[in-house]
């Protein structure tokens, strides 16, 4: 699947993308029709790659390009190609672990830094959904096997200890990726950075107290540290609602670009902090107070629903295909060793939930302090109405991170949220409307 | 200091060691006369490889060339020959970070899988010292710095994301010499396994109840998956007593043909279980009883003191060269910052501690019940006296693993080594001549 020589890259815009796709005969019969005839549209809305739909006379293809700079941000932050590479490298395993869970993969070409792959229609960003009010019922069912499978199936606990070796170093130089996280996510939120920003000026005192808050910066650098150094699986690295295409009957899970063997919790964690701040945030977008409450109880009965069922499968897993060097079953012989290697299990998953819950945290507060803000926030209108979705967010997400203890189970963080959702935080409350 | 193609690699025996030596203008010269005239003999005693000692009219060498088997079992159990690289990479790396403090490098032959260092002499293994009743003085000083230095500079403390992921991608491929350890130490002594070996019967009952002990079976499991699954720093991987060589002013770490990044504890754990095993193995050598008292008390303070020390310039080193990516001081400003981020490097400092603990329990108990067993207890001629002192240091070792509470300092990991010194393990009680 890869293609010419390294050296070759330059950037397809629209007539240099339709030559390119007319000279690859597979891409030209699947499109159908003459090349001249189809419809490119370029839909990238993320924050890094050139993204093309191309429409055929037979069927359509989704064409990803990396830029060699961060498109957020523009050619003064410079990105390597290599991230194609990873995504690529990423999606063909998913694909194996989790088939029909990730699109299908068509075409790669190495130097170009360009993949194409099935299109997804009528999928939508699952994050737009969400701000639109819609339930998803298929989705804890696919998101958890996806999580359970990608992440089971890489990690210590099914793999030899050398193939995960292999396995890490393969994805060690997607650091530049990487080093996005630990900048946006772990580091800058938590002090003054040029490229944060928030709903000014109602978060202005939040923000400062995050920036003076000790505790926090622990707990944010303990998890920093964690990001760094526990390659406990090949994770997919980005995994917010933006990161997932939905309809009623199918989930796809795109974009792992920023692939890498890191701790689980993270990827589980997005999930969770993505679906929680869509609970925050969907007061924000009532036309009638109340009007979503049956969408906001399915939001936190998801949240709970994506880590019993993740807990659940993954667990499983372990039981039936544990053919990894880590929790040698020859040292659990017998009842007696069985029931000790099930109790210990429990016991690693509670410290994959606590994972969990910290990450979710962090990825809660870089988009409500950080650079990459999100639509379920950004879309409502009012910013003293965003402030306070954000501000009942950031209250979770502290507790998430810091006090550790509140949050033994996902109920405990379900509860928090619901006991959340109409809390007035101090800067609104001479402003009477909002309670 | 690369040498021939690879593909060349044969094993060198004496004449062609000559020969190949005689080659090496640099290496000739050092040596001095003739090549016919230089005296060679095979050395090595440890379980892996060739080493030669070879002396000229002018100087002498050390030779190591690395067997494509292990040289303790035969060519049943083939070994990579690529351990010489990775050795060669770590001897490098520690030369520059504890510059003084590992053997110099005089010439590598990748394909030969060969490395000339300097001829240490008068220096003798520390292993061998510590049989005789010999202290160190320079010992504790020598080991903390070298631990300290290499552990620390190669950390994410001291390190970028980016960097540390090349130095792991680099260590990778060294699985299968890391897979030696996965078995023998943190697998094979809790189960049935051909290779196992102890002092029976004296043992016998007591390597059946720690293939039975579930509880210990856990921890050893947890101990491995970190081993696996934590790559903090570049670590020796085999720092035992037989890996370092001494003599009253100056000592050498050798051998660090198991390097790749690993957990930090697994290194210090090492050293302070082979000082714990010849405290314990000390009475076995005594003539009259107490005759090594002063030496036993000196192995204790020096157990206390290569964790105190350690810890010491470790800490320091974090305060004043802390370059790397995590715990950035930018998030811990002021006095109150950094009052919180001392009391954090406190915190991590008592895991690492715990880990420590934990992985010198390990680190005991395949010395006793696995395959690779040392001279400290083998030397003790009478089976019954070993034995004795063997559960000792077995009681010692898994209270390390399993009742983590009762070691929170390394105060008290040495009180309880003293408080063992008389004990009497049950299979002793009816032979009265030991208390």
């Amino acid at each position: 699947m890869t293609g010419s020589r390294a050296g070759d890259y330059r950037i397809l815009h629209e007539a240099a993308l339709r030559d390119y796709l007319a000279g690859q005969p597979d891409l030209a019969a699947l499109l159908g029709g003459e090349p001249a005839s189809w419809a490119i549209t370029e839909v990238g809305d993320g924050n890094l790659n050139l993204v093309f739909i191309v429409t055929g006379g037979r069927a359509g293809i989704a064409v990803k390009q990396a830029l060699p700079y961060v498109r957020l941000v523009g050619e003064s932050w410079p990105l390597p190609l290599s991230r194609a590479h990873y995504e690529y490298l990423a999606l063909s395993r998913q694909a194996q672990l989790a088939p029909g869970l990730v699109p299908a993969l068509l075409h790669h070409n190495e130097a170009l830094a360009l993949t194409v792959m099935e299109l997804l229609t009528p999928h939508i960003i699952m994050r737009k959904g969400l701000v639109a009010g819609t339930r998803y019922p298929r989705f804890t069912g696919d998101i958890t096997t996806f999580m359970a499978r990608t992440l089971f199936f890489t990690s210590d606990l099914a793999r030899s200890a050398a193939e995960k070796k292999e396995g890490i170093a393969a994805f060690a130089g997607n650091h530049a990726l990487c080093k996005i996280t630990e900048d946006l996510i772990f580091t800058d939120p938590y002090r003054i950075a040029e490229q944060n920003r928030w709903t000014a000026p109602y978060l202005d005192a939040l923000a400062a107290s995050l920036r003076d808050d000790m505790e926090l910066h622990v707990a944010i650098s303990r998890l920093k540290l964690k990001f760094m150094a526990s390659p406990e699986a090949l994770i997919h690295g980005d995994l917010h609602t933006g990161s997932i295409m939905v309809t009623d009957g199918e989930t796809r899970v795109i974009d792992p670009e920023f692939a890498f063997y890191g701790p689980m919790g993270f990827d589980v964690g997005a999930v969770i902090a993505n679906l929680l701040m869509a609970y925050f945030a969907s007061a924000g977008h009532e036309r009638a107070p109340g009007e979503r409450a049956a969408f906001e109880a399915w939001v936190l009965e998801t949240v709970e629903a994506v880590w019993n069922e993740f807990s659940r499968k993954f667990l499983a897993l372990w039981r039936t295909e544990a053919a990894g060097d880590a929790y040698p079953v020859s040292l659990f012989p017998g009842e007696k060793g069985a029931a000790r290697l099930e109790a210990e299990r429990q016991a690693w998953m509670q410290r994959l939930f606590a994972d969990t819950v910290g990450f979710a945290g962090a990825k809660t507060i870089r988009r409500i302090f950080g650079l990459a803000h999100n639509i379920d926030f950004e879309l409502i209108e009012d910013p003293k109405v965003r402030a306070i979705s954000e501000a009942r967010a950031v209250r979770l997400a502290r507790t998430m991170m810091v006090e550790t203890a509140k949050c033994p189970d996902i109920g405990s963080v379900t509860s928090a949220a619901r006991e959340l959702h109409n809390w007035m935080p101090e800067f609104s409350k001479d402003w009477g409307a909002y309670s």
